[in-house]
């Protein structure tokens, strides 16, 4: 079988290098062009990123020079607000898209306009971009031009609400989203915050409430509901490199327990390659996803406060970031949706 | 003046060789003896925490050994099912006692007996024990004899609760407390889940929403609330060594805005010289308060999710005990307050 | 072709659990049988390690029940002093094994009773184990009965000696080895120095040139040597899981520069798959190995003090360990060396 | 007594933070002034350093704004190169300076030319410069007007090379200095060497052979010989905030052994409040001596390779940076030496 032909724009970042990493092995796709900011342009492959030596040699070129000639399909992981001013052009030439970024995730272009204060510039394609949570959507991917990759937070809040919204047993006013991110979620950019020294043995809250995911988390929580639904959304800051864990509360409509609702959630996901929930007496935790695409969680009943907890742990980079794109390509184009992502978590 | 004479029972562990750093440099005490279990009876100080070099030298001693005679205050570090058993003698022979374990602090002896399956053997004293949350208990303080020192979870999640609590703003079933703890709040016993390699660059919650700290809480809570109150509480281990952040969640019961809650809030502490309200721009992280007996909190309102947020860090060995316990015995003796605690926080 | 059928004993640690990771995505073999000792006979695989999920379930059974009975290789992964009781009966049922563990590494019968103070009951095989540094003894593998797996130390510490050694270019009394690891290579038994309290944040050098690893490495050298060499070998244990860094002091028989020396080193390792001599300008960092079988290494001149400087990375439980294990595999059953070893550095 | 007026040049960073906690409990100093560049001119202390809260508040101010007038110190934490420009000034006006930037530090000024790469513009005051390293230099400290506070790593490399040297008992030519650091050593501002998520979890060497702190340590070195001597150094980076660990290799000019060099080594620092040599049987940890001023150290003597191991550890922003200038201090103005600096380490 021919390879596909996959760019990546924006790829001296860390969602950049782990999807050079997932493609490295991949055996339908291989990568032809590499793009990047002014920084690295013009510089080799290992150069940036020596954890890569053995995959094959690419310079990182300009954005000019990125070209849908040739190309089936180019990942977008750059800053919010890149996609959407050159991803039409790949389209009409014949490309397809899946864009890592945050431009094509939100229906609503005013919300894009509120939450990322700039004017959308590309309305028109909100309609078809999917949003490429794939274990929701995946009907909706085979053949599909435009994919918009969701967020991390997204993917490790809206999985493990996904059953219980279904089933229509939460109660939609009280759903809190309490969410800890290892710090590569912040990314390469330097900042003060993501300095070592300010970072390891702290813990920090940070955007309470206030974080870009909110909007993207409930816009698929509403579907998901059949109705419009606020959460409260507070991600913190942990020392760590890689990893997720999501705790989600919700009060439930009716009496539950932890064994009904294991059960409810272990027939939503039955045929899930890459979510994994977890028997009764056992919780996640993140290393044991570590470096894959899996997401695992654990659904409780407290009877004293009479809450439901679900917790959910993914690798933000994988599942969070590159994995999922992968795992959409793969659904994209028809191939089997694990391909090259197939590798065991790296414990201890 | 004359310095208290104090001995320390359970001195081997991390709250013990905590509170020996404090009182080491206190104006106003000394140690008169360190005791111990098995493992490390008969060893000198500075073998079993060479870090405590200078400090002067003393043998730790066996349980038996440990005397009322000449002893102004025992505190007991001793894991729980300890206490129980030998503080009645303390007292009679005119010790005082500040309780740093479990033992004290449930005034319901069934509360003690289910938590922490076993059955409570000085029910009598529970009503005299005074529940040592300084800035909720002070007027119980002096001259007290038996304070039930409070765990690090309670203290941290009742302070930034008791105003919210107090004015009546907070609707009593739906309380969340989301708690993130350091990991040498697990004590410095062998486990496979505080082994280096398992707990470094992972993240888990443990005991859901049955955690023992659950009905300590509650009580306070409840006292506060001037009714009973469930609160649905999650720990989560985080991988570095000191430092706690709880994120409590809370339906207000009437509107509410940042500015009038983080008003209410400084009002409530304004004389504290131990709690900070910050500004309503900061938030607070653990590494702010490291090594000192500082509770920092930020209150928000979440207007579209109606939701009020607290976040409180505390130093789970200071404030979360030996500070906290330092604390107590200056108000217990009348000496000034911050007597021994004004250590500035050690950053980065 | 017909998978390998493999067997691994002392299967319940890092090592282990390492091996079956590797072994479960490998092309040519199979896991046959898993043992263990007491604490976690009986269980199920994904009971001890849940992070496995996905591979093919076994159950952890005990000493007794391992058998050489179909089986083409064990894996010996236990403790010193157990391989070599349970070896020999292997090799007579016509099993062959590599040997993770000390038990066949010393070629002296009686510097093994010095270093690990127990008499070597199967002195006989000593002769016929092949030290499995694979780089510098590939010819006598092919076919062996026995390998005595390299420990990580001398892995890392030997590869950066070869090329100066074997040239004569380095003074034999002159061997400064100072070794840092990540804490996974203390394995997964608890002790409190690997108490994640007392390891994170902290820095300390260990059993410095008193180390059980000082014996093998000086056997090794001493043959590259072509005579009895002594070095000074310490090791520091480093706050990270994974990873080992090993800086070779040593002075020259000549005078030498940086650009030489890097051509004689490359030369040396030209054509090794696991093996990469960096640029002049570059340096290793663990985190470019992380999760791989390859060992980096830069080599440098310092002309002040006329000494050469040799930098090596590996991760010291798969070059260190189970990878290197399997890369002898691959040699021994003449198998593509690289089988199975082929994933990318897990970054950042 | 009337408290000496302090003045800190370049507050914003590090050692800057690490002397305003030191000063702000010392009984006879108190701060007059904080000075910094351009990103935090004209903020409050509390904005740029929250974990200061209690600390009297102060802005911190422009360069042109420090003034001697009323100061009897200041202390340079600026960037090497600005020292030089304005130290004069100061000391004409009469006022003491304790540099902690490397801009005296080096008595030769083309030394400074060619490892810092600019032009040394105040060659008249290196001889006057007392270098800081007070155990060794105390005499030279009452009423000096400069002194010249030794960088981190020569610290914690002089100190325990200088009983061996100062005996005549190690061979010149053979000094190895293999240096861990933590990351706080690389100071506030932002570099991608520093970033978390390249740091954590990673280990490397860097600048081997080449760090500029070579010079400064060959010039104590030497002096303490008594002739021109070259060492080896080779830093490395140590995922952790805080310490600094040494490991000094050398060959002794005649036959040793553990016992006689612990007590040389004893014998030399028998007096020190701030050096510790530690039993035979202990090794020194940087957890042990986090937070404060103290230096702590093992020497070994390795029979089988006829080499002297000595290992030393230091908090380096305390005894390596600002705690050490406050030693300076307390000692050129003839306060007791050990004021303000008798804090406890943070353990664990």
């Amino acid at each position: 079988m021919t390879k596909l032909k996959v760019g990546i724009a924006g790829a001296a970042g860390y969602a950049g290098c782990e999807l050079i990493r997932l493609l490295a092995t991949h055996p339908n796709a291989e990568i032809s062009w590499l793009m990047t900011g002014k920084t690295n342009e013009g510089k080799r492959l290992h150069e940036v990123f020596p954890h890569l030596r053995g995959v094959p040699e690419r310079v990182f070129q300009p954005l000019e020079a990125a070209s849908a000639e040739g190309t089936d399909l180019v990942f977008m992981c750059t800053p919010h607000g890149v996609a959407v001013s050159i991803v039409p052009e790949f389209l009409q030439a014949g490309c397809k898209v899946i864009d890592v970024s945050a431009d094509f995730r939100l229906k609503d272009p005013k919300a894009y306009d509120k939450w990322y204060q700039m004017t959308h510039t590309a309305p028109d394609l909100l309609d078809e971009a999917v949003y490429g949570l794939t274990e929701l959507n995946r009907s909706q991917l085979p053949g599909a031009r435009l994919v918009a990759n969701p967020g991390c937070y997204p993917t490790a809040s809206i999985l493990p609400l996904a059953p219980i919204l279904q089933e229509g047993l939460g109660h939609l006013d009280s759903i809190v989203i309490d969410a800890k991110s290892g710090v590569s979620g912040a990314g390469r950019s330097l900042n003060l915050r993501t300095h070592f020294s300010e970072t390891t043995e702290d813990l920090q809250a940070y955007n309470p409430a206030r974080h870009r995911h909110t909007p993207e988390i409930e816009q698929e929580v509403s579907i998901l509901a059949g109705e419009k639904v606020s959460v409260t959304f507070v991600p913190h800051l942990i020392p760590m490199v890689r990893g997720m864990l999501i705790t989600v509360y919700c009060k439930p409509t009716r009496e539950l327990d932890t064994k009904e609702l294991t059960g409810i959630y272990r027939d939503f996901y039955d045929q899930e390659p890459f979510v994994q929930v977890l028997p009764e007496d056992e919780l996640p935790r993140t290393k044991n996803v570590w470096g894959t695409n899996r997401c695992e969680m654990s659904v409780r009943y407290d009877p004293r406060s009479s809450t439901v907890l679900i917790i959910s742990v993914i690798d933000n980079l994988v599942k969070g970031a590159s994995g999922q794109a992968v795992q959409n390509m793969n659904v994209v184009f028809e191939l089997p949706e694990p391909s090259g992502l197939e590798s065991l978590a790296l414990y201890p």
